[in-house]
């Protein structure tokens, strides 16, 4: 079994951050190079263009932007390397607006930064460090997500599961696949959509689960009711890029699709993430601003288009599926059946 | 406005079929030719590779594919030409199994044998004539369909259509298309599904409205529940592979998913079809043949692969959608609201 990292960080002699270029999986293995020279700038070029994808590790992505944007501040004065990296936090957090989590990581990143009283270099360690716990934090929190999901799953259980909700969409390990890793001996098939127009699941979830050795069956995104009318599947598990105060969950275009199969079969559908995706100031779905992607994305696959070229094309990248149709969201902190507002707040409290 | 045309008869000086290669659209238009030389057996390989497909357009293929089989044979003697033209019938008839136009007009055609009595040359004449007369027929059902159906909408609708149902899979004009065709005016919004595996929607569709300068918008199949729930969707019209006595639907697989779709968003749901596409043999939906395709569909398209080798897949080409959940059939001869049993028996006695 290979090691699935969508991450990698040296510190010496010089920080370097290593992501797996997500676009051109599993073709090809290719490793991206950020450096200090490439700075926060890089890395939300990364983001962007999704090298690096899934709202865990884009949170833990940026947190390395910031550390790479400080080491190549580390030899001005402290005000310059304030000022570099408020402006390096306002280019990350802009680079893709669904998921709550690059919210969340730069806001962890921030305030370290004004905890630190000390030089550039002072500075340079405090966010090099911030980023490999948060790095560390995430892959512990998706071990914990897993533990408490695969409490949920029967034996025997067939799941369908949508986009890259796993150990590349992660610092490792995976939310919706880490509920998978951690039932592995219960579960009997996955069902992968194949998540057009990215194909994450034909790429990225479907990879990792050869890798795993854990039974897995490829299917189109139009498929699914199909399956869940002949009764061969169980239960939906999903991630999540960000959850409302309310419990509405917005995540990879067709999730919606799936909640309300799901409901219409009287089959569970399950949100794994950390509570890092809750947005408490967020206070409901449509306040969660969706992203809208190239029009290329749709009329085709990596540089081949078979769409006519005068097509007019719609790309939301991700939907909103009301809290009502969430049978529980999986977090590191345990089980929420039927998420509400109160029940999240609860969560949140600890 | 080109004019689009799946199929082509020449009868001098000697007989020919152009289909217009469908995998290849709309990239290429490329014509293939079928001659005396190639007969039923090369008709029937165009029928598996999909090098034509949709219902209607698959039944008048086969038609033709008869026709040229009577003039391959039309210097044998009658015993021979008829012998041959059974055994050309099976090949037809086992080239696709889930569209029941293959059958209806190959069982036209042995009709028209049977009532034959001259000999091989008098049978070619007689099965080119057929395949002429249900090549005309079927345009004018579409027309007709077309009338029936727009009739349903009202002005400044947006309607969701899945697969291509258009002058493509047809004689010409098109069922769900020839809705949308005779409905043009009254039409702000035609949202297609891309329709993965084959891409029917993306490649062909979005080519015939653009043709036609209908205002169209290409999405991946699982961004259709996105646009109900935002309130963009008026109604979902599909075609249909075969209709069961019970009044349950085979269609292209993702229409079962956009009948519960619709259902849950409160949108009717519209099968566009022929007579010739409702089989009183098949009870309901269950006893319906649902067509497995070759795993590279899914795993990539025409040629490039992105998912990894060693994943298992699943492709059915077809799914069922049940009789309660349709809205109201569009055929030539009106519009039958809730289809059952009954409804049908009565719609096919006249």
């Amino acid at each position: 079994m290979r090691q699935v990292e969508a991450l990698r960080w040296t510190s010496a002699p010089a920080p370097v951050l290593e992501l797996i270029d997500q676009r051109v999986l599993p073709r090809r293995m290719v490793y991206r190079r950020y450096t200090a020279q490439s700075g926060a700038a890089g890395v939300a070029r990364a983001i962007a263009s999704m090298v690096v994808r899934g709202a865990p590790a884009i949170g833990v992505a940026a947190a390395y932007g910031m550390a790479l944007e400080a080491a190549r501040r580390r030899a001005s004065s402290a005000q310059v390397a304030r000022l570099a990296l408020e402006r390096a936090a306002v280019i990350l957090a802009a680079s893709r607006p669904t998921a709550v989590n690059l919210t969340w990581a730069l806001a962890r990143c921030r305030a370290a930064i004004a905890r630190e009283r000390g030089d550039a270099r002072a500075l340079a360690a405090t966010l090099e460090s911030l980023a490999l716990r948060m790095h560390a934090e995430d892959i512990a929190i998706n071990r914990a997500i897993g533990r408490h999901g695969a409490r949920l799953l029967p034996r025997g259980v067939r799941i369908l599961t949508h986009c890259n909700a796993g150990a590349l969409a992660t610092a490792g390990y995976g939310t919706a696949l880490g509920v998978i890793r951690a039932a592995r001996a219960r579960i009997a098939q996955v069902w992968v959509d194949e998540t057009r127009p990215f194909l994450q699941g034909a790429r990225l979830t479907a990879w990792e689960l050869v890798q795993e050795g854990i039974p897995a069956t490829l299917i189109t995104d139009n498929m699914a009711a199909h399956f869940m009318q002949r009764g061969q599947v169980d239960a939906v598990i999903v991630g999540c890029d960000r959850v409302a105060a309310n419990g509405d969950v917005a995540n990879k275009i067709g999730t919606y699709n799936l909640a309300v199969l799901a409901r219409a079969h009287r089959l569970p559908f399950y949100v794994a993430c950390p509570l890092s995706t809750i947005d408490p100031a967020t206070a409901h779905g449509d306040a969660i601003p969706i992203e809208e992607r190239a029009a290329a994305e749709v009329t085709g696959h990596a540089g081949r288009t078979w769409a006519p070229r005068e097509i007019a094309v719609a790309n939301p990248a991700f939907d909103v599926t009301p809290a009502r149709m969430v049978s529980a969201l999986i977090t590191e902190r345990g089980v929420v059946e039927r998420p509400g507002k109160s029940r999240i707040a609860a969560l949140l409290s600890g």
